[in-house]
């Protein structure tokens, strides 16, 4: 038998396209030879779909797109993800589900039983957990078919009691296939390498998993489709940031040469370069815009969004505002303009004086006799997100947001000022990875000016300010952040590692303070395994850590 | 056996304040001579904590407060709600859980079965569900105690497949107490009274419920705690959005007058503002502020919020803003002033003009022979923007947001400009509970001006500009987004109900656009069964309903 792994690049809710998408992949497949044909989980509607799911129409268009998929399935079966109504009365009105379909008709309907509620996900909000089991019969072979989570409950610290293999093992299947929706993480390729194999060896069967592949808003989804055979040993591997097909045949997983010891994974900071251009390039493309804008500071977080807009966009397509205040460096325009002209973008020059004084002006009277501090700050990052926003909605520009994970973290950035945008490109990138990222961008030659690297990081609001004025120096605020966000450790742990105590206290207290601020920061293109965003979620008013 | 209920206002995280609070009602109920004391849901951490339980010294806060109000549980009993570690590998690592504590000790943990995770809920994000069923026996008595939604599978439509009181049931309890943390919507207190009283008629059984009271930023949780006799007649109901303490005789519940006939329900529109004046007192007092700003316009929505604000904080304690620009009408600032001078709070007038000519001068170059439109209007609401953020910045006055629920669903503001704020008051009220609020308020005086409740709604943006130039009718907008939005129909259904076909779709398609925008507004207060912010969670690049 021979199986198609079908990595394809979803839209949530625009049927029109997937379905298309789908049944020119079951003819791609067919004419490949294919017995059978994989899509990924929830591919009909796209993942995740959110509280679409909660509209009866949505649910009956899923249905709709799945039999028109079934009147193709001729001389190819295939297997696709959607959600499915709960029949019975008691439960969630909803299975997240598969159809196994053969000769044109919806044959079997596997549902899933573990359900992903943590970071990211909401599965349970929509979902009834299934707990019946039973292998899909094809051309003599039993496929043990699961959805995502359904293989993850393996390892230490389980978070379900109940394991779905281990009821369809009881059935003496003779291959195990999975299709997922597994959200990029830039560790998560050999988690997920590392989980599956598992599952391969424990239950001595060859494993086919197909992911999705393309960003949906913040979660970017890598494809790296994946083929293991009895012994756990990863025998293919597919494209990764982008849409294939490939055709195995079941019975010679196991003559396939050995993947390992595979060619050196890609790097941490190559994937997250490839995860952003393509959360880019897909948040454009699906809300049909085509067109950026951002505010070109010379610093290094707006000089990496640029050429990452530009490598996603076409440089073309992107326009860098230059706004200068009376407080900004000489270097600052320079390094800017050195970035366009290296790049080929657009530019403006908009110098943010005449607002700033008109609002000093208007000020006077309630302001008079006070000092000028951070409201005075504020005006300006304000004004310039007054100006980006006018370059938008006057040319469709969308605008890029450049705040980094590190300032998000400490709520180092202006509400409706520099914190403006449709998009966060660098959200989830700490300060320290923004280095890394410029060094990988000008790996072959430089586009990212090297003064704007070299330089002491400066948000440039008041004369001679440095970040390090008010922040620790980012190599360790980063990896105090990464033990508080990522390894969701408290104050304790974190000083027992070796960490100044006032300085944890005094972060930990920021990031607490600053989260009525990150509730307002736009979507952020989620790269770590835990991002600013839908993936935490922390009370406003609360008091712990502070 | 006397039993009082504890009504409390408790803050997420603050240990020190919940744990005073619930040592003090433990002395108090003492005082009025109960033998057992019983407190709301997650009591001792306040709800909903969110992601602050995935942290290992958050739960051990929990379990050292546990400890130190046991050691006050002398002569008398208590029940406090707390998560708790789940001992067993497999599963989540919580439970949402009761202690019953005796005689200074914790003698009992009961466990919550049925977990909420719709709407503003995320619970098994963090439990595991119990399934193990005891009753507590204190005084020669059997309690079945529950927690919240364990009472709430009761009726059609059941969204789980099991029952705790049907297993509880079988021991033969005398009485039922179920904690909640269940929160206002202007229909919620009825539906619970419906469902508490299913209950005890089902089993036969008086029942003992006491919520929680408070607001936590958007989430209004209004008490209302209630006693049932084993007929399922209500025999008394604490008070709304307010502490409250009632010590109630086990045997004699049934020899209370009867509440109903009850006296005539608060209408939805005085509960309504009830909620939003104790969810601004809330936020304000929890976050340790006192003083709020807002941009007056003339209009009703900011008339609206300034009069609320005054009840919740003192007029003294308000800051209105009038921003008049070239387009403001004469009546604006007069029905402005109108509005300060019956209410008694401060302001400021502070004209746009400087900033927007600023920002015409600054754009001239890029803008050459473009024609004004929507990017000139909204330059002046981010310029109005600024100005509200900066007296902010000044003076630590909390900005409130001023837009109302039929704007926010079909993107009629400006992000950055009229949707900036630290919390949206109005955010989850239609414009036609806008009006009826303000003659709520008006009631006993003219505090609103007549003139701003009958004039027609205008952003005056533009010359003459009125929202029934871009919008249909409120009555008619309202009564569509209200079928879309609280009760989840699709354009089809709503059309089916002789809603104008052209119209619908092009709403519908209005509320989907505008994702983008309502992602980045402040947190709302939800007084409804669906308001936006955390209980309606959409996609942003989907394209379903466009």
């Amino acid at each position: 038998m021979k199986i198609a792994l079908a990595q394809i690049n979803y839209h949530i809710g625009n049927f029109e396209l997937n379905t298309k998408k789908i049944i020119d992949h079951i003819y791609l497949s067919k004419g490949k030879g294919a017995d059978l044909v994989v899509f990924a989980e929830l591919a009909v509607c796209g993942y995740p779909p959110r509280d679409f799911l909660e509209f009866e129409d949505f649910i009956a268009l899923c249905e709709r797109s799945a039999l028109e998929i079934a009147a193709h399935c001729k001389d190819i079966a295939c297997i696709i993800g959607l959600p499915v109504k709960n029949e019975v009365l008691a439960g969630k009105d909803l299975f997240n589900a598969a159809y196994f379909i053969a000769d044109g008709a919806i044959k079997q309907v596997v549902k899933k039983t573990l359900l992903p509620t943590y970071d990211v996900f909401d599965e349970y909000r929509y979902f009834e957990p299934n707990a019946q089991f039973n292998c899909v019969e094809f051309k003599g072979q039993k496929i043990a078919l699961t959805i995502c989570e359904d293989l993850w409950n393996i390892n230490d610290n389980p978070m379900y009691i109940s394991c779905p293999m281990d009821e369809l093992i009881l059935q003496q299947p003779d291959l195990m296939i999975n299709i997922a929706a597994s959200p990029f993480d830039y560790h998560h390729d050999e988690d997920r390498i590392k989980v599956l194999s598992d599952n391969a060896k424990k239950y001595k069967l060859p494993l086919f998993y197909v992911n999705q592949v393309g960003a949906q808003t913040e979660l970017i989804f890598d494809g790296g489709s994946l083929v293991f055979d009895q012994e756990g040993e990863l025998k293919a591997e597919m494209k990764y940031f982008e849409e294939d097909l490939q055709v195995f045949e079941v019975g010679e997983v196991e003559n396939v040469k050995n993947k390992y010891p595979a060619p050196a994974r890609d790097s941490d900071i190559k994937q997250i370069h490839d995860a952003l251009v393509l959360g880019i390039k897909d948040y454009f493309q699906k809300s049909g815009f085509s067109k950026a804008v951002l505010g070109l500071s010379g610093g290094i977080d707006s000089a990496v969004v640029c050429a990452l807009a530009c490598e996603a966009l076409g440089a073309e397509n992107v326009m860098a505002v230059l706004m200068p205040s009376k407080y900004s460096s000489d270097h600052s325009v320079k390094d800017a303009l050195d970035l366009v002209n290296n790049i080929g973008c657009k530019h403006e020059i908009i110098e943010i004086k005449a607002a700033t004084e008109a609002f000093d002006q208007m000020l006077a009277k309630p302001f008079e006799g006070l000092a000028f501090n951070v409201t005075e700050e504020n005006i300006q990052a304000r004004c310039r997100g007054i100006v980006v926003m006018a370059m938008s909605n006057k040319f469709g520009y969308i605008l890029l947001n450049t705040s980094n994970k590190s300032e998000c973290a400490v709520g180092y950035g202006t509400l409706y000022g520099d914190m403006c945008g449709a998009m966060s490109v660098l959200g989830d990138v700490y300060k320290t990875q923004v280095f890394e990222l410029a060094r990988f961008i000008n790996a072959e030659r430089e586009i990212i000016p090297v003064n704007t690297i070299v330089k002491p990081p400066s948000a440039e609001l008041r004369p001679n300010q440095k970040d390090s004025d008010s922040l620790p120096d980012y190599g360790i605020l980063d990896r105090i952040l990464f033990q508080h966000i990522e390894k969701k450790q408290g104050a304790k742990a974190i000083i027992a590692q070796g960490f100044d105590e006032t300085l944890v206290k005094r972060i930990l207290k920021m990031v607490n303070v600053a989260e009525f601020k990150r509730y307002q920061t736009p979507p952020i293109l989620r790269v770590s395994s835990k991002a600013f965003g839908m993936g935490r979620r922390m009370p406003i008013v609360g008091r712990y850590m502070d």
